[in-house]
């Protein structure tokens, strides 16, 4: 029995292109399969152009609404019949496995924490994102935006859901988890990361201290622990400067017909370069600790992202990683024999 | 009378090099009077290599120990003559008109709150760091790592000390002062920025309200105020994520002859997007809030990063910044006349 995988047809910018495109490759390729979640008509009408998909594991399932991009939250609460919530529904009622989308961060977090609810003994569910590094490694922050104000215990959960995640989706053994603080020492930090480092060192994972922003990338940590208003600034700073680099690079490689040879020669390093630092392999952010699996990807999600989006919701699902992360908070919480 | 600074001749990781060579360019090219700050004998043998220093104001103040970048505060406390305290000792004995050092940044922090101390009216000095946009201009964060768990009266006080600094030392009349948050709209964000956008933006300031990590590099902004948690986690994803772009770009560029050879008739383009990319045009951190000047510089700073510290001290002293700071602050405070 393959997996089934509700995919919000409407999320991503170019949406439903990517979607429908990245839905026939996790069918063909990952033997997924598929449940479009968008305006009936409009979805069959596109699908139409793809002759190859009548012989794939692929259904559409009405919503009659879209959330946009820009939707602020009492748009997201009027909307009952959006794609997201429908969606996630499927997911409850058990008719899809798990939920991907790449529309409104926000309203997917949020609808998701109402419609599927947390697991038990997670007081908070937390988004984690993977991106590359220096060593070509993979590494994952989390909270990078679900929750603000987090407290001690919501970071340890954090960890501890981190850790699943790496091991389950990343096939890491003993993912080496950090704490994001100012400064190495365990003393360093602000009240919260100095009380979190304290629950962090009991827990049985491979906890290895404070980190800084700068570890992030530099393949040193596996798994990175914070609120989710230091992570969502450290994702979203990341970007600014990625986008600075890029475009000083272009400006500085055009500005001279010799440059500008040099950098043909030389093009398809550019290409290597740009897919080295490609988010799209990564499968998208999971939203850890909801009953149901449900993956957030960018806006700006292509087929290929969306492919590896269903692709990884499937993996989510078939390892059993909640199930996981449901044990091992329960044996966190039970009494300790001596 | 040009401004006298005191430089910490032992502060950078290949000190007293950068530090001799920037005196002496800050010397013969902005006519400051420089005190290098070390150990006497070592610096004279040293200063004795470049026979043009005698014919430029540069003296030598001597301090018999050093804090290395690795000592714990506990080593920092005992070291009573170390350079970075004998340097800000002049600052507070009128001696120098500002500081400057490349060393351990907690230690020059934690010396000048207790050295110099805080402004009237300044509760918490804040670390502001200034770096490029795309747009080439500059924006300065602050806090960077001065405070932790700070108060939304905390935050005030940075952004009206972060308008002034940019006002002073960049030239801009009326800079576009931002709150660092997760959302732009007012009521996204933690507890902490929903209560200091009420205070911001009532300022006599040009508060642009919430901004996100993007915006840090894309010129939207010139100011960017945050507790210093999170802002010094937002400076060193970013250098993280500079380092991760490089050697990528490295990596890739390296991987063919051809690409080698594209790589080397676009040569200079490489050089301009260092320099175009290079914090070391910034003149340092400035401690905001203290009585007196101190700037802070990267420990790998070259001589033109001290010789441009040196200068931005010696405009904060000529400027009179830190009057203007007690002023605007006072006036905060000062009951409103109807």
């Amino acid at each position: 029995m393959p997996s089934v995988i509700a995919l919000d047809a409407m999320g991503s910018d170019k949406a439903p292109k990517p979607e429908i495109e990245g839905a026939l490759q996790a069918a063909r390729h990952h033997g997924v399969h598929v449940l479009l979640v968008g305006p009936e008509a409009h979805l069959r009408a596109e699908l139409a152009h793809y002759p190859g998909a009548r012989r794939l594991p692929i259904d559409v399932v009405h919503a009659s609404e879209v959330i946009a991009m820009e939707d602020k939250v009492e748009a997201i609460r009027g909307k009952r019949d959006s794609s997201i919530r429908i969606g996630l529904r499927l997911v409850r009622e058990g008719r899809a496995a798990g939920f991907v989308t790449a529309g409104n961060t926000g309203a997917a977090m949020a609808t998701a924490k109402v419609v599927l609810g947390a697991l038990p003994g997670v007081d908070r569910p937390a988004l984690a994102a993977a991106f590359p590094t220096v060593l070509n490694t993979a590494a994952v922050l989390l909270d990078v935006g679900a929750n603000v104000d987090c407290t001690a215990v919501n970071l340890e959960q954090f960890a501890v859901m981190g850790d699943i995640y790496c091991r389950s989706i990343f096939g890491m053994k003993r993912p080496r988890v950090g704490l994001l603080s100012i400064g190495e020492e365990e003393g360093k930090g602000n009240d919260l990361t100095r009380e979190a480092f304290h629950l962090l060192k009991r827990l049985p994972i491979n906890f290895i201290g404070n980190v800084e922003g700068r570890d992030l990338y530099n393949g040193h940590v596996d798994v990175i622990v914070a609120d989710g208003f230091v992570g969502n600034v450290a994702l979203k700073t990341s970007e600014g400067v990625a986008r600075l680099v890029r475009a000083v690079l272009k400006e500085t490689l055009k500005a001279t017909i010799t440059r500008q040879v040099g950098a043909y020669i030389s093009r398809d390093a550019f290409a290597d370069f740009k897919k080295r630092l490609d988010h799209t392999e990564y499968g998208g952010a999971p939203l850890l600790g909801v009953k149901g699996v449900c993956i957030i990807t960018h806006g700006s999600s292509n087929t290929n992202a969306i492919k590896n989006a269903v692709r990884v919701a499937a993996e989510f699902a078939e390892g059993k990683v909640n199930e996981i992360i449901e044990q091992e908070l329960a044996a966190l919480s039970a009494p300790v024999s001596t």
